[in-house]
């Protein structure tokens, strides 16, 4: 109701995983277009041990004879997936299963690897961190693997973490040439992957500046942050397992497509993937227990809290008494004719003080009160 | 006992999930018909490439000669369980064992699958969002799949998620008439399964909205919310399961019944029956994350009201003493006899209270307190 | 201490599982007859197609002629395990290794399945819900399935679920006079895993009303109670799940004392087991959800109870000052001398007073507060 | 510091596991012989079908000729691990593995079979529960067992809970005599198992008691009594999980050692250990949740707690306040000089001071204020 | 912001697992040095049954004659990966993979190993107790068993747990230098292992202090510390699990490079890595069951404070409204009239108190607020 409400629900509206709805279509294999989704851009790289060149291509037929060539290896890298047309094309080009196509335009799919005789379907979801804020952007890649070329399909040309790939192939960097189409794939495999770890940097240095404010001065805001953290690594752990088993998959199933050679790269990528997954699980785990010290915490804190309202009352309340029992108005009190009569209460009124605040001193409820002081 | 907890408790009650006990026969393979149930509504849909027609029937025997009819495919679709005797000749007419009856009429049933020779039963459950408030209607789904046939049995002919592939044979869209009666039986339980789609969207935004309750002002509404969306999650968490199992049995087993090519179709099921469990189990972690958080909340909203309260009892109840000491009636008081007695004292009570808010103030205290009244 | 405690004690102790501890005999196969348990009753029903006759024995001998007759199946029922003769005897005539005489005794064996080639022992647990109080009887049953005999052992006459099963043989009623002693075993095994089902449906209730308690008005009668149901659960469960296992072995392992059909109904029965299971871990989990309701439910009642006593000192405490002040008996204070002293006086008092009320109205406050009054 | 935390420090020093860490040797194989250990004791018993005798030996020697006799079972036991050399000598005598003696000596190892050819090396924990206290105390047993003799290592021979097989072979009760080495492993197995039990049954009393402290009167002392549990249960189901697999690999596993007939009775022990598993499973599970229902009721009884304090304060703050209003000194309060005024303000009071206790008591709050008097 | 906050900022700081970010190299293949990183220190052992001999190198190629040479053990141990080149020149001397140089120099990788035919990459990872304070140092080792030689890498020369294996070589001692290459790998492996236990004591005496802490005297550090632990602990078992599927994986696969007798030797060695997991998991419980005994105490912390507050508030309160009412100013009181008036009402205030200190005696309130007086 308030701006801050407002800005917690926003916060919360921001953090609410774009793919975590199917949209069911009636139709088995039908290709639901979103709207809103950016044109296609389509990327040609065509390569072999020699040589290398990239151009823009604008229509799916163009590729035709690149693809067909067996000589050289073509990367068809699509972004934006705006277009019905150009993805019927597309599909028509690579000669893709109806229930592919639907599968590279539904961006909600989870990783999974398809085996087509003659072309293998790789779902991938990569991950890239946000520029300005926490968070990172989900996307998912979708790879057709052919014997001597490379389909990708991409959601939106903005993010990518593929461009480290494309300038080793274009500056001839590494080993990429002198394979063919399989290592290509094992190499954005190996880029979508390791798109991960600066992620989960992210999260564990969010985890660590948490873990102060938890333990120093636990506020609603923080416990936002936890919780949101926990949703985040929810949607990560989503994106990752799955990816595993698709990696695993590629390595112990026999497809023609894959090389011995590329089989033990990919080792190494499956390693890094169960290296995500285990820093995803102990993130949760830790995530998890900052919420049990925030609730400790907040215990902890009341606790102090209530041992000061304790000791202001218990001095005050009983001193109060004494002063009110002779501000009584009977006409018979001795006390009050007593010339020192006055002093002698502020001077008991005084011990008793000083006997209440020693007894609290002796407990350790002082030291921890002025604790309060010092945060 | 208010109208408040009676209001609970009928939301409650509703929540009771009606299919929650298997109402035990003593005869293995008895017919135990519910007296409530609506009567048996059959509908009967022939088609084949080139034709369709759909009629309702009133007695099972109607459907004879069609289902035994080779050259199309025929679905008898039973709406409503309200006759012993209807159920019975369905029975005899496609030759049921009386495991299998039982099991049609046992609403109660775990999704799964029996093989038998030369028909696949198939017990299926789905969900379809309620209108006008949260929650969903579940409802068992059986399938005989046969040769040339399908019979399908449905609990009650209101609520339903099978009008989308009715439709598409009547209209022929898409290749469902070009197909067999295995490819029907795909595209029901991909209409089945695609079902749980918008009852898990209603339940993201449900936890979304309570979010943002639980951050900013939890109420027993909120706890009461939080506790029947675990509920019903768990629910359809006993749904989707078994589901996911009995369409993993349909791709593995090699029933003949099923082709090769309609295989590649369930994958393609089975990967969205995954994706539902999935998002049931992040909304079940995300539910139970919110139940910390909320207990969270409430024990840092019970520390601002507790700073209130000590920060008002601690500044004036030392002042009260002080009004105290000078209401007190000893004779002899020298202060009392002052001429700016009165004033000096009001200054040190002015200076006391000054020095206790900067005291609190230091502690961030009444930044908290004034907190509170933002909300 | 109190009565109430007595009473709480006396609740736990019922509660307490008696099939809790294994009692540990020194020698292996030795029969530990308990003292108190009841003498056994020893039934014999004898049937086939055509003809069922029942009549109580007084020595396990006198069944042997019907054991050993391959033209009708003779089912033993011997209920109560108080006599070492009897159970040693039964052993003799049937032929039975000495740790299975063992099991018979020590009613507190998981269950599971054993095959003696020429028999199956199968040990089963039933459960019975109480008469008139919450909780469920457990009892230990144990059956050996021989060619044309059955003989069970129950551990009290008192309780039994098997009562169906008598009268549908004596009757004639389906299809069990037609088949063999398998079958019989089957219809055993269905009717103890249906006898989960009337348990469950009563913890469901209970589970229902403690929802409402909790959320209402939550005592420490509610805790006990949520923590008496999640005992309960846990014992249940652990009578289900080895039955599971057991029902699934009898399915799997090819004794020939099983024939092919009655597979077929052990399956049926198996999916019951799996949804008795089901159901148990359902309710669990809901029993653990309560207990987390419980928690926020009383911090939120410590909240509004806190939010009261703030409201109603923090209203106050000012105003007792003032009242102070004004009772100081300093001799020059001028206010008391002006003639409208005492009513602007008590015009700030209200003033403040307001000002306070409409403070805390606006947090909303008094609304909770109001809250708490109409519970 | 107090003599409470004193006695809190040792009863957590005593429940450390003394089997906690391994004392890794920088050699393996090497014997790292504990100085405080007692010093063996060697027992020799030897018996066939007819005969049995038992005598105390003092060197490894002495029993060869016994167990290089094959007419006769030659069980060594011994008790003890404090000396090197006469451990070596046993190891030369029965042809250990350095590995096998290191194992014997290390008594933290875990339970695990290990099979040598020509002997079964077994590595058993017993549990024994203690004599006055709560608690039990925790060995390793270990088995060689080779074809004619049985050799047991024990720690100490102050507990033991083998003594029952001892005087069954003495006294030639039940079968053990007639069988082979093996049988007599089973036995001690069996008796290790069966050992369990009684611990097991202390803990289930402990829990009953904790469960009524808990609800009525949660202390300090009950906190710290479940998280003891819990800790113990830990020790338990570390020594009961790999015991089982030990027996499991011993029913599987084709040893010639072991003969049919006694795998027959391993599949008894196995069972046991099972059960044991549970029942450690099932206390755990009762000891997390007694912790919840501890949280629970003390912050059921602060709710208690505080609405006595509110009750009380919210009476009396009013009701000082008006007594404060007419302490003041106003030179003109009409009231004051009313001849009733004192009387009509006493009234007044008594009236506010009922319209509250009757607010409070139609609350409920009274109520539950009374209930703390009864506890 | 105050000493403390940065005291914990920093203790937190220190507590960042150093390998919790594996650094991706966006070439595969490729080495990225930590310039911070010591520069390698080359020790080679060269060993046969009747020599031993140790020398510092200062290039990989000074040691190929060793390794080469088929007579002799070589053990070329690199330690400290400052240097691109050497290692480089290593990787060319021992024919490595680009993948193993990488994984090698990447100290953040999983324990696993890789077959090469003719030589096995071992990853592994040791942990060693840090000297003056908690925690520990973790640092990855590689091993490269070939036929007659070991390569090993480590991190840094600072901290090592293989100076008793080396030793045992130079000495002579045991049966290291009876045996080939592949049993001074399994010493080493064994000695990583066995460098478990005394950094899982050191936690083990932690978590006993804590418990004391926990208990007696609940504090913000205590709960940083519960909180630290668990984070220490997840890393101990990252480094652990993997661990032991690694030295499982020796085991099981039939390399050519691993002996048989070996294999005895790495079942031990696997046993053990079991048992530290079996030690860390059970360490995680009790870290997890403490921080839920901190919860609890804190709340009944709270309680005893919140008794204290309501025994002094609810005895003072009455009694100061009593002289409240006596200090009215009314003309007509008669009781401020009678001579024994003040002392009547002061017996009367006597009386109270006693009453309600009994009443609070009677509910054991008086005895717990002693309670926090012994502490």
């Amino acid at each position: 109701m308030s701006k801050k409400s407002r800005y917690f629900r926003l916060a919360a509206k921001k953090s609410r995983p774009k793919d975590f709805y199917h949209q069911a279509g009636d139709l088995p294999g039908a290709l639901i277009v979103d709207a809103d989704a950016p044109v296609p851009k389509i990327e040609l790289i065509d390569y072999d041990a020699t040589h290398a060149m990239c151009k823009e291509v604008t229509t799916p037929e163009e590729s035709a004879t690149y693809i067909h060539n067996s000589n050289s290896v073509s990367w068809v890298d699509v972004q934006g997936l705006g277009s019905e047309d150009i993805l019927r094309r597309l599909g028509k080009e690579f000669d893709l299963h109806p229930l592919v196509l639907e599968d590279l335009v539904n961006v909600t799919e989870r990783p999974k690897i398809e085996d087509y005789e003659d072309h293998l379907v790789i779902i991938a979801r990569m991950v890239v961190p946000k520029d300005k804020t926490y968070g990172f952007h989900s996307e998912q890649v979708s790879l057709v693997l052919g014997k001597d070329y490379l389909l990708t399909v991409q959601e939106e040309p903005e993010y990518d973490c593929l461009g480290g790939v494309r300038s080793r192939i274009l500056k001839g960097k590494g080993l990429i040439r002198k394979h063919k189409a399989d290592y290509l794939a094992y190499s954005l495999l190996d880029a979508i992957i390791d798109g991960f770890f600066p992620v989960l940097e992210q999260y564990g240095e969010r985890i660590e500046q948490l873990e102060d404010e938890v333990l120093i001065n636990p506020s609603r805001q923080t416990l936002l942050q936890v919780y949101q953290i926990r949703r985040e690594l929810l949607q990560l752990r989503r994106a990752i397992w799955p990816q595993r088993d698709m990696i695993n998959a590629l390595i112990r199933d026999c497809s023609d497509l894959i090389s011995e050679e590329v089989r033990i790269y990919l080792r190494d990528c499956y390693d890094h993937a169960v290296q995500v997954m285990d820093m995803v699980e102990t993130f949760r785990e830790l995530a998890t227990g900052l919420m049990d010290v925030y609730l400790s915490a907040v215990g902890n804190r009341m606790n102090e809290i209530m041992k000061f309202l304790t000791v202001v009352s218990s001095i005050f309340i009983p001193l109060t008494f004494i002063a009110g029992v002779y501000g009584m108005n009977f006409e018979h009190m001795p006390e009050l004719k007593w010339h020192w009569g006055y002093f002698v209460c502020l001077a008991v009124m005084a011990a008793i003080a000083s006997g209440l605040v020693f007894f609290f001193w002796r407990r350790g409820w002082l030291e921890n009160a002025s604790n309060i002081a010092h945060d």
